[in-house]
């Protein structure tokens, strides 16, 4: 349809990447662009801590699930929540403290998703990879030690930027009748649509995993929904002063 | 530097639309374009609502603080995180229940968000403006019944989309040292940083509004953190199935 269409269709998360580093312009391009992306009343309640040094990188790995792209990748961005900032330019003015309300919760979250999504976007138009951890989250307070993030700041979820060295297909998606709706939810298109995508899904992981990983979609959600995770999070965020009241 | 980097910085929310509608290569390109954006574990735990129906647009826009450009932008796109879909996959495998865990909220709240900003980047590439809505959850109860959104799913935000019938100017953001950190946390550069913003946006907003506004980054942040907003969320969000245990 146009070009930047065509880049975002053809995403594609990179696990393995070349040692080359980016330079100082590239990384300031990416977190620029970044901070262009929408964000609730202009708070830009968001921070991205740029990792490379390779201690912290790999004890980062270590935290993550041992995903040894964390290490290998030359930069390592930790993407924060970030009401601490707020509340000092606050103070300038008066003496405030952060509400502890869901909302502002979901306010600070959706500013990090939104400016780390364009920096994605920014990233790939330069011929770098990316690949999110949301590993990050089995262990945020460790995390939280190492980059010393202070209350009211969460690591929402790292990224990979980097050079691929790997070639890897885009995975298919839903069809897209299952997730786009008109005037009203309707779940009408998801028994035929799941179905012929649990096929496209399994052909996509029997070719990508040379035919040793056999799944569908509804395998994996079921997977998915019946394993609890990271059931420390309600915890680990109230520690750092966000109460979800 | 590129582009796309160009276009990710010359972004700017969109107030005021003509009333050329989009056609239907568009949507699908724009929502495509969405299902392009990573996603936790392949989950895809997010839906997309497009209002076009003008008597739904126009109750939206007044369960959204009656901003106009609800109703008259052509497409209201409502971005839902979304467990039910994932709920009824999994159902076809075995019998599975949501999690009530804080975990899964993120997850489907981040996966909504990346989603969203795709769209916002391909409907932009393709001469549309957009404008984010956080306003929906003024009213999230009522949002959600009038366009049918069954248990486990939530409304994150609105998304007007259509043709700009504006031309205003990016709002500055942060000083980037402010907001890019090294390694580790750093709040060295935020009396420095944000002075020098304080000064920026008070020009802008008094350029903007024609010289009626005079505001800064510390008092809007002041007057944000100063305020409860939207203290429902919680129990709204208890009451779809998001327990944030």
């Amino acid at each position: 349809m146009n070009a930047v269409i065509e880049q975002l269709k053809r995403h594609r998360s990179i696990r393995k990447y070349k040692p080359d580093p980016l330079n100082e312009e590239q990384l300031l391009a990416i977190v620029q662009s970044a901070q262009a992306a929408s964000t609730s009343s202009n708070v830009q309640a968001y921070s991205v801590i740029a990792v490379t040094d390779p201690d912290k990188k790999r004890q980062l790995a270590a935290l993550a699930a041992n995903q040894a792209y964390i290490e290998e990748c030359p930069v390592f961005l930790v993407w924060c929540a970030d009401l601490n900032r707020l509340q000092y330019a606050a103070s300038l003015e008066e003496e405030t403290r952060v509400p502890d309300s869901t909302e502002i919760f979901i306010i600070a979250t959706v500013d990090t998703a939104l400016a780390a999504q364009n920096a994605v976007i920014a990233a790939e138009s330069l011929g770098l990879g990316i690949v999110y951890i949301g590993g990050i989250r089995d262990n945020p307070a460790d995390v939280s030690r190492l980059l010393e993030l202070p209350k009211y700041v969460y690591p929402v979820f790292g990224m990979c930027v980097g050079y691929p060295d790997q070639e890897p297909t885009s995975r298919p998606r839903l069809p897209v009748e299952t997730v786009l709706h008109r005037d009203r939810y309707s779940a009408g298109s998801f028994a035929d649509g799941i179905e012929r995508y649990n096929g496209e899904l399994r052909q996509f992981a029997l070719t990508r995993a040379g035919g040793k990983r056999d799944t569908t979609y509804s395998k994996e959600m079921a997977n998915r929904l019946g394993v609890r995770k990271r059931d420390h999070m309600r915890a680990f965020l109230r520690e750092k002063g966000f109460d979800l009241e």
